[in-house]
C-alpha cells in the first residue's frame, strides 16, 4: 500500500461566510465546501486540503485546520488577495439558502497545484467548486481507490459540459435532490439517479436535507437513510459538505470500498451533517468528539430498526 | 378475549372519485378514506366498515369490499341519495392534490350507528371524516385496545375544537407533515409532534409522502422510516389512508400493542401505501397478495440495513 493511501484529498472552496438564519447571524465566519468536508473527514482519516485564500484569511483558521490532521500545504495563499466570500440568508425555509452576495475574489484566477505527495492519495473528494478546477485536480492524481464529486446549481447551469466530464471520471456523485432533477430534467428521483449513473458514476448519493439520503449502486437504489431528527437547526450551511466529508473520511478509514462500508459511510455522513447544523460555521465540529459521533450513529440504528415480516 | 377483539372498526368517507394525474384519469372510481384503509387493513385482519353511500353506489364495489372479509353492515345506504364525490387533479407535483369539486351529498346528514357487535372491536380507526362523526363513533365503542384517528386541513381549519376532542381520546394520531404544522403552528416537525402528543395521543405518526414516515412514542421520536422507492407513481390518492389501514390491520393481527409491533406496523403501512400509488383507485390492491406485501416488507429491510459503528 502506497504511503498516504488512506488519506482523503479534498479540493473545494475555502470561504469567509456571512450567514443569517432565524437563530441569529455570523459575519465573515470560517466556511466553504472544502472546509466543512475536510473537518468532517478528519474525524476518520488524514486529510489533504487543496484550495485558495487571500491574505485576509485569519491565521487562527489555518491553525484550526492543521490541529485536525489536515495537511494545508495545498492551500495557496494569494499575496494581497481577498478570500472568497459568500453572504446568504435562510428565512422561513431552512432548506433553501438565499444568496445575497458572492465575491469570488482569489477564486477567479485559481489553478490548483498539488504537492507531489498528494498525488498518491487513496481517496479524492472534489467538493463544490468550478468543475474545470475539479478536472485539473483529477489530472494530477495517480490511481485512487475512490473518487467523488459534489456540485451546485450554478455549475449545472453555467458549466454543464465540464461537469459532465467530471461525472464521466468519478466513482461517486453527491448531489441534492434539486440538483439531480436539474441536471437530468427528470422529476422522479429514482429515474434522475439512474440517468446520472449512466453519465459515469457507479454510485449516486442523493442528499435530501431533512428527508435523509438515498444511495444508488449501479442500476438500482440500494440504500435509503432517514435523517437524524435535529430539534433545532441553527444554520444549515455546510450540511451537504459535512455529509460528503464524513462519508469519504469513513470510507478512507475502512480502506475498503464495498457496499456494507458505503452504507455505513452514508450514516456517518448524515451523522456529521446533523451535528454541523446545530451551530453556526464550524462551531459544533470544534467541540465534537468521535465518541459523540459513534453515539449518534448508534442512535440512528435504534430509530430505524424493525423486526422481520410476519 | 371478547369476540371480534382482533377486528378493526373503520369509519370514514366512502366515495366515488374523479382523479386526473400525469398518468391518466378515472371517472367516479371507487375511493374514500374508509375504503382505502379498510382494504389495506383487510390483508391482515377482519374489518368492520362504518360509512354512508347513496343509491348510486355500484353494487360491484360492495361486493369487492365483502369479498375481502370487510363487514359492511355498518355501511348505510341512503335511499335516493347520492354518494360523496371528490374530483381532484395532481399536476406537476404529485405530493399535492388540487381539489376541483367536493360534493358531500349523503354525508351532509350522516350519523353513524354501529351494529351492536361492532362495539367490541379491539382496534378502531377514525379515518378522515368530520371530527364530530369521529366522536359519535368513539361514544359507541366499548374498550378497544387501540384507537387512532386521521384528519385533514379542512377540519383543522373548520372544526378544530371537535378535532381536539378527538385527539384527547385516541391513542394514535396519524397526520401528514403539513397538517402537523398547521395544527400546531410549529414549523419544526419534531416540536410539532411533541405538541400533538401533549394534546392526547401517546403515539404520533407523521406521514411525509415520498419522504417516509416518523413515529413519536410519548415525548420522543422513536422510529423513522424511509419510503419505498416507487419508480412510477400513477395516482397518489389514498396513500395516507392505505398507510393507516395497513398499520392498524397489522397491529390487530399481532393483537399486541408494543413498540416493536408499532414499528413493524409503520413499515407495513408504508408498504401498502407504496403499492396503492402504483395504479388508480383501488386497482393495485385488487391484484395484491400477502406474499407481495411480505416480499416488499423484506425489501424495505434490505434497503435500510447497515452495520454497527466502528
Amino acid at each position: 500500500m502506497a504511503a498516504g493511501s488512506d488519506s482523503v484529498l479534498i479540493v473545494g472552496s475555502v470561504a469567509l461566510d456571512s450567514v443569517e438564519t432565524p437563530s441569529g447571524k455570523v459575519e465573515r465566519a470560517l466556511g466553504g465546501a472544502a472546509v466543512y468536508s475536510s473537518i468532517a473527514a478528519s474525524f476518520f482519516a488524514p486529510v489533504r486540503l487543496v484550495g485558495v485564500v487571500g491574505e485576509d484569511f485569519p491565521q487562527e483558521h489555518v491553525a484550526f485546520l492543521t490541529s485536525r490532521r489536515i495537511d494545508t500545504r495545498g492551500l495557496q495563499v494569494v499575496p494581497g488577495g481577498k478570500t472568497f466570500h459568500w453572504k446568504g440568508a435562510y428565512m422561513g425555509d431552512l432548506n433553501q439558502a438565499e444568496t445575497i452576495a458572492t465575491e469570488l475574489n482569489v477564486f477567479q484566477s485559481f489553478s490548483p497545484k498539488l504537492p507531489e505527495d498528494y498525488r498518491s492519495s487513496g481517496f479524492v473528494f472534489l467538493a463544490n467548486i468550478d468543475p474545470e478546477l475539479q478536472l485539473e485536480v483529477l489530472d494530477q492524481i495517480d490511481s485512487p481507490k475512490l473518487t467523488a464529486c459534489d456540485t451546485m446549481n450554478f455549475w449545472i447551469e453555467g458549466k454543464k459540459d465540464a461537469l459532465l466530464d467530471v461525472l464521466r471520471r468519478v466513482d461517486v456523485a453527491f448531489m441534492n435532490d434539486a440538483e439531480a432533477r436539474q441536471l437530468t430534467g427528470e422529476s422522479n428521483l429514482n429515474r434522475a439517479a439512474n440517468e446520472i449513473h449512466e453519465l459515469g458514476p457507479r454510485y449516486v448519493v442523493v442528499k435530501k436535507g431533512e428527508h435523509g439520503a438515498v444511495m444508488y449502486c449501479d442500476q438500482s437504489m440500494c440504500f435509503t437513510a432517514a435523517s437524524y431528527p435535529v430539534h433545532e437547526v441553527v444554520d444549515p450551511t455546510g450540511a451537504g459538505d459535512s455529509f460528503a466529508g464524513g462519508f469519504m473520511g469513513f470510507i478512507a478509514r475502512t480502506g475498503e470500498v464495498n457496499e456494507a462500508n458505503l452504507r455505513r459511510a452514508v450514516i456517518y455522513g448524515s451523522t456529521l451533517a446533523s451535528f454541523n447544523v446545530q451551530d453556526f460555521s464550524l462551531n459544533r465540529f470544534k467541540r465534537l468528539t468521535i465518541k459523540d459521533i459513534d453515539g449518534r450513529y448508534e442512535e440512528f440504528r435504534r430509530i430505524v430498526h424493525f423486526e422481520p415480516a410476519g
